[in-house]
């Protein structure tokens, strides 16, 4: 397949990567320093985003606020290419994709793999493999549209669930919106209480419980707009109320620790 | 050195392999099939406690409620034995301390590393390796005592620093105990707002933000009881309120993830 990838980030750079044996890929950014760097990876690079159609793919890994401006200008030149996008929500291209033209394909893909580094420097073709990818089918996907975004995620190394765009977004502010806010807080209080240096005592758990709170802001703040959060950070300041009440009640705090599952 | 190592779990089977190149180790544990794990690692073993001494430094590495009763029954025979302990929370060894017979030698020793992994079959000799660990003064403390204490947590590849056991426990409530609470509450709560399988979308960040919420039950117990556990679920409830609160205000989002330490 000619798959172009749009934003050569951390994710874009990382498919670019994980692609390129099986398929003639190419990466476009408007950052030219990217470019660069993609190119120093072995990365062909094309200098406009015209030039990243034709294509049998593209995928669209700009930030989150450049996705549907980056798709509505693909969109009139997409001929038969599946545009596919990998935002970290999908309210806003789904209620583009309503809108596109009839002729237009349009399928999110979200890997649920990253890091708190970010840039083409971190890129990894192995960054996806053995990692869960919602596909997230739009009202301007057809069966060819989703084989695409299903067959590319599987060559990435990743395992498909397919939902809609409610769904995705709502299993978002579950797994990473709500992680992210708790790593926040976390790490603020965590810090404040110690009566030593973070790293004079910081191991492996405190690390890997706040490391979300590393998320670079541009990834953090629309996360924080995942729908739902006010609840489930609501229902979590309760689940925390409720341990904090069984402290020093053997019988109690068995049984919240009991509730845990693997 | 000869060093006995008593509690052949994860914690004192990983101490037992990171020291025996250097020192003459042997383990014990009163569960038979703990010894013949270790035999089989290639760790010497004692058959009874009493056989743990002499020797230059009996690490004490049962499960926190054994520790004390451990040190008791060490203690009249330790001669120039320095007695440490690794349990997680230093109160009662403090206060045994006060009251052990002026020539017993007690030191505290907390290595910041472990795993929710439990056991011999996942000891590592490397699991010490670059980690802080917390040397802690008791009331049978004296310079040679905290030296030994000192070599073997540098001979294990830590970074040590020195503190008191209330210190010490203010600490442990921070980075172990708070992280632990907030994983169990993070847990129930994103599996709850799931509105599919958790491992359909489950990424590195929801499973490293989760992962203290697997410590095995006789470990996330006692980490329970440290001092101070209360106010900081308290303050980490009201400073998830704050995020709560900021949220669709992105100016007050920004504010808050800007006060992130890296």
């Amino acid at each position: 397949m000619r798959v172009r990838v749009v934003g050569l980030g951390l994710i874009g750079g990382s498919i670019a990567l994980g692609l390129r044996d099986r398929h003639d890929v190419a990466g476009y950014d408007r950052d030219e320093g990217a470019r660069a760097a993609a190119r120093a990876r072995g990365i062909a690079v094309v200098d406009t985003l015209d030039a990243a159609v034709p294509a049998d793919a593209v995928v669209v890994a700009t930030p989150l606020a450049a996705v549907v401006p980056t798709l509505r200008a693909l969109a009139p030149r997409a001929g038969d290419a599946v545009l596919l996008e990998v935002g970290s929500l999908k309210a806003d291209v789904a209620a583009f994709a309503e809108t596109a033209p009839a002729g237009v394909r349009i399928v999110g893909l979200h890997p649920m793999a990253g890091g708190t580094a970010s840039g083409m420097a971190a890129a990894d073709g192995a960054l996806f493999r053995g990692r869960p990818f919602l596909v997230v089918v739009t009202a301007r996907s057809d069966e060819r549209a989703m084989a695409v975004a299903g067959d590319l995620a599987r060559d990435l190394g990743g395992s498909v669930t397919v939902c809609s765009p409610s769904v995705h977004d709502r299993a978002i502010a579950a797994v990473s919106a709500l992680p992210l806010a708790s790593a926040v807080a976390l790490e603020a209080v965590a810090r404040a209480a110690l009566p030593m240096p973070f790293a004079s005592v910081a191991g492996t758990g405190i690390r890997d419980a706040t490391r979300l709170a590393g998320t670079p802001l541009e990834l953090a703040l629309p996360l924080l707009g995942a729908p739902g959060l006010r609840e489930h950070i609501a229902s979590l300041r309760e689940r925390l109320g409720e341990i904090e009440h069984a402290l020093g009640d053997e019988s109690a705090l068995r049984a919240i620790l009991s509730a845990r599952k693997d």
